[in-house]
């Protein structure tokens, strides 16, 4: 299995190519394709050769063709269900989000223990919690966004996989282990911002104060 | 100055200490900071030290301590302002995200080109792009969180440290470099979740299917 920052990586072109699709990009560069994805040129190469994608470092790479390369590379070919359980600002955010549909990402529900929000008959229906297992196995549904209070998300990962769920994306605020039966990432948006104030400040410090 | 993956750290460890505040810890060790932020209890010991944070392997930390120290070394001793660009439903998620305030983060304000969504009045107001600069001067504000759509991105990024942004958070899904003049991360939420989906497609392939 490839590892993950090669993935975010042929994810980062994948993306970039989108792009240049939008400005009427018929063809591409190696070196287009790395200074758009903050990568060298070199880098994308070597990336595209462990996937066999052909080098073609005169000509440029059709980005149709690229596209629909990387596509299979990333499962994009065919649509992927996911359903979010959480559905405060961020987890409605990321049902409504149109970034996704046009990335092959399809949001099935969302699920909340909250009975307001409950709206089973919405375009994407927001369901009760309870539900989550039945529906999950009924869709065939391997991917979850996870968008509940920190000290909920535990439990929640815990039915999810119970229920057949192979992959997490976890918005809440508390960090979960990867496990041999899930794959999980952590987006924690306060840690992602006090990243950012710290090495604003650090660089406003007077060099004497740096350690 | 320190590595970005450390201070990613001293913020998982900032964050796992709230957790434990909520349980109504008073003391933690090492290993239960470790095991909650998924590090080595050797790698916990080794970025305190380097903050200068004395080692307690026996006694244990005291929550409210640690908390003030790691406080004063991510800049949360003092309340950090923001402003949202881009008020679609991400940005709009955002400045209602009630974990930033928690956290010494102030969303000032939110701006958006789209007319239908501007609210001078509101709580946290909702202005029009041009009064940025304006607005950031008089308050002195450092941090930029942009949801705007890719293309429009770059532009967004110049006017923002044009009127003096230090540091942004980009979840255009375009990637912008970091410069000289700005800190610069990039979130991407396709990516992320493309990611996950690569690797649970590789999971479940056969054996002789992976390279």
């Amino acid at each position: 299995m490839h590892n993950k920052s090669c993935i975010m990586r042929m994810s980062k072109y994948r993306n970039v190519l989108t792009n240049l699709k939008l400005l009427n990009f018929s063809k591409v560069f190696s070196d287009n394709l790395a200074d758009a994805a903050g990568e060298s040129a070199v880098q994308v190469r070597k990336d595209f050769s462990v996937f066999g994608i052909p080098g073609n470092r005169r000509g440029g790479y059709l980005v149709d063709d690229l596209i629909e390369q990387l596509d299979k590379i990333l499962g994009k070919d065919k649509p992927q269900k996911f359903i979010v359980v959480g559905v405060g600002n961020i987890g409605r955010a990321l049902i409504n989000y149109p970034g996704f549909a046009k990335s092959g990402i399809k949001i099935m529900a969302g699920f909340d223990n909250d009975p307001t929000k409950i709206a089973q008959t919405a375009e994407i229906p927001i369901l009760p919690i309870d539900k989550a297992k039945e529906f999950i196995a009924k869709n065939s549904i391997q991917f979850a966004i996870i968008c509940v209070p920190s000290l909920a998300a535990p439990q929640i990962v815990e039915i999810l996989i119970s229920a057949g769920i192979k992959g997490i994306l976890n918005f809440a605020p508390i960090n979960i282990k990867e496990r041999e039966d899930c794959v999980i990432d952590n987006i924690n948006l306060v840690t992602q911002l006090e990243n950012i104030i710290y090495f604003v400040n650090a660089m406003q410090k007077p060099k004497s104060a740096l350690n």
